[in-house]
């Protein structure tokens, strides 16, 4: 990265800087650099109170909507050590990636944690994410795992169905524009482990949980279905749900019971919350 | 409409018949015309399934994949008593809101029932949208509705807060091709009554049914709220939640306790979900 020369004011959208960051939004950029970019002044304030390692915080002062001020967003870069920076808004609107940019935008380095690195209590509730694309769902599952609790967050690629319509490469892109957003933060703050479905598996079996995967043609329900010890939940890609290999290691398969008629599955990021959902109504009232 | 004057092959993007039918991308415009479009295979497969009211089936030959064929789509729209036409590739772009059309669209007349038209069964669950604004919100919800069978949805703004960040005009635009797709067949099978909220309410007194409105800050859970006997579950804007008016109005309220720390309430459509899913594990065994 180029971000030791960090400028105090960038006014030309052809920057070198403004150049550089607006390429983040692609993946390989952000994989090469080890950065990404958090927008908006909700989700950088977010970023920057769970302590992510902040490179710089850049501001649009004409962009700023009422009760943000630079003065304040200088402070809180000095406080996370991180370079400051102010924008015209034309520069600003090449590195945003929003209809409606609210000026600011920070750059953090990009950490990342295996799942052997997570520590789990007893009896812990985990989310394991196995070969899942869309960074909308993913964010929003991240979102409901904050919402219930979960303890930590498994995610891998799912190596029996490498081929993606959009070419993709397979992997985690926990960094994608679109995923922080609609994790609303909760991305900085999950204890997340990523790594190769393997790892995940021997994370798992390590912590003691009992494996659930969901599957449409399971006889279970997931209401007949213990959750209160330590159990890990699983769900797979949008349209193809498990590989083979995921169904045939867990311990057991749970379905969501449903009555429709015009409409597929549930999206999966429904699907997930039903379950933590289950799974909190089966603990409440328990010590943790 | 013009679509009396449906032609047999449309090659010219600038054709009238394209740009009417391009047009209905605005509300406004659908509004006037009392037509939609449902544009993908799958989708309009559903909607025929559903004996919409279609004017017209309209494929793009050269853009059509596999297992799709114009002589099957022309069956289609024989049987449904709707005009037929082939389009260009440039043409169907032309009326296309995705990225990868694939070839099939078809113009439908709009249809709406009232909520007093909307007839329940004894101990009926039905979900009431007050006030939801975005489109693939309320389309999920209605692909979770038809998920957990909930008899009816009905539909209505919310009046209080007629106020909308990007200008639109409140009201309930049931026919937007984002909510469209967003259900997956379902916005053409679910019952759907729209009205206002005082038509709204009228039905659910009528119908006996005890109306729950989610708020945030209700003392009781979801989990000790019965959900057995004839229900209807309310959910209201994405950001304000419900106004004053229908918390009020509201026999009970409700909440889905959460232990989050970073991220905010649950997404309105997860929250929805969650409600029908707890109604259906409350009445499963039963005669319904």
């Amino acid at each position: 990265m180029m971000l030791q020369m960090s400028p105090r004011h960038v006014e030309s959208a052809s920057n070198p800087l403004v150049k550089e960051l607006a390429a983040l939004r692609d993946r390989r950029a952000r994989e090469r650099s080890g950065a990404y970019l958090v927008e908006g002044r909700r989700e950088a304030g977010r970023a920057l109170d769970a302590r992510v390692d902040a490179a710089q915080v850049l501001v649009a002062p004409a962009l700023l909507t009422s009760g943000s001020s630079v003065e304040a967003w200088r402070a809180r870069a000095e406080a996370a050590g991180a370079a400051f920076c102010t924008a015209s808004a034309s520069a600003f609107k090449r590195m945003s990636v929003r209809e409606n940019p609210d000026g600011v935008l920070i750059v953090v380095r990009t950490r990342r944690t295996t799942p052997a690195q997570v520590r789990l209590p007893s009896g812990a509730l985990v989310l394991v994410l196995a070969g899942l694309e869309k960074p909308g769902n993913v964010g929003a599952l991240l979102r409901s795992a904050d919402a219930f609790g979960v303890d930590a967050v498994f995610m891998c690629p799912d190596l029996d169905r490498p081929g993606s319509a959009t070419g993709a490469a397979p992997g985690v892109d926990l960094e994608n524009p679109n995923l922080v957003r609609a994790a609303m933060g909760s991305s900085f703050t999950l204890p997340i482990g990523v790594g190769t479905r393997e790892e995940v598996l021997t994370a798992v079996r390590a912590a003691g949980l009992r494996l659930v995967a969901t599957s449409p043609t399971a006889t279970t329900t997931v209401w007949d279905c213990d959750l209160t010890a330590g159990a890990a939940v699983l769900l797979g890609r949008e349209h193809e749900g498990l590989s083979d290999w995921w169904l045939e290691h867990a311990d057991a398969r749970v379905q969501v019971p449903m009555r429709g008629t015009a409409a597929d599955s549930l999206n999966v990021s429904v699907t997930g919350a039903l379950l933590l959902f289950e799974a909190s109504r089966q603990r409440r009232g328990s010590a943790r």
